[in-house]
């Protein structure tokens, strides 16, 4: 099962303004900056209780972030659940008829192994599973 | 500032099956449903660690989520944010910018009063603030 809400993923088109959007909604300031070379996307983080807000901007027109503003626009853009073991519960989800994206996890933001499930198989949510790397 | 985000919102089309998934995705299974006759809505919530998922069907078509399912379908419809002083916080957020949606707090499902943000000023994202009615 999944332990709890990792972060919320936000797609914004200009980090800066998102920066000091978010920073005034939240009252905390954003603590990390990280670019992610696989996912050609920049990354923002902000604490808020237990959990993260991420903003995703795009650093190039192939992003799936690019892609998604195109098509939605601006808004959040999926849910991260923290797991314990990814590998297990990858296949506790295919077993339930969940569609992963990516069956083998990736290295994503804030040093975690990531995979997606198909919103398809989820209520039209992209979900994220994320597993710390230890 | 807010405290920490309290849950995600999520429109579906058919509660019965939603709940399923959803319980098989999270490992945990719906704690309660209510109906929040002013919003024309049936919800569902589930616990996952600090913060809650909570289902929105609607019960009427002029129901806010039966329009946001004909706009965009099914998916995240807001995050809420718990506030200990839901009119400070509103006082505070106007002067920063923020657009509120309603300007006199809401009774909400689950024993809250709640506000809605404008989308328009928080990059896409539809923003409750919620406070526990004590």
């Amino acid at each position: 099962m999944v332990n709890k809400i990792e972060h919320i993923g936000i797609a914004v088109k200009n980090m800066d303004e998102a920066n000091i959007l978010f920073e005034k909604l939240l009252g905390v300031a954003s603590y990390k900056t990280e670019t992610v070379e696989t996912e050609k996307v920049v990354t923002s983080f902000f604490q808020t209780g237990a959990n993260k807000i991420e903003l995703l901007m795009a650093t190039d027109p192939e992003s799936p972030i690019a892609k998604f503003l195109e098509k939605k626009g601006e808004g959040i853009h999926h849910i991260a659940f923290d797991v314990e073991d990814i590998f297990a519960e990858m296949e506790r989800l295919k077993k339930e008829g969940f569609e992963l994206i990516n069956d083998i996890p990736r290295k994503g933001a804030d040093n975690k192994l990531v995979v997606f499930l198909y919103p398809k198989s989820t209520n039209g949510v992209l979900i994220e599973l994320c597993q710390e790397i230890r």
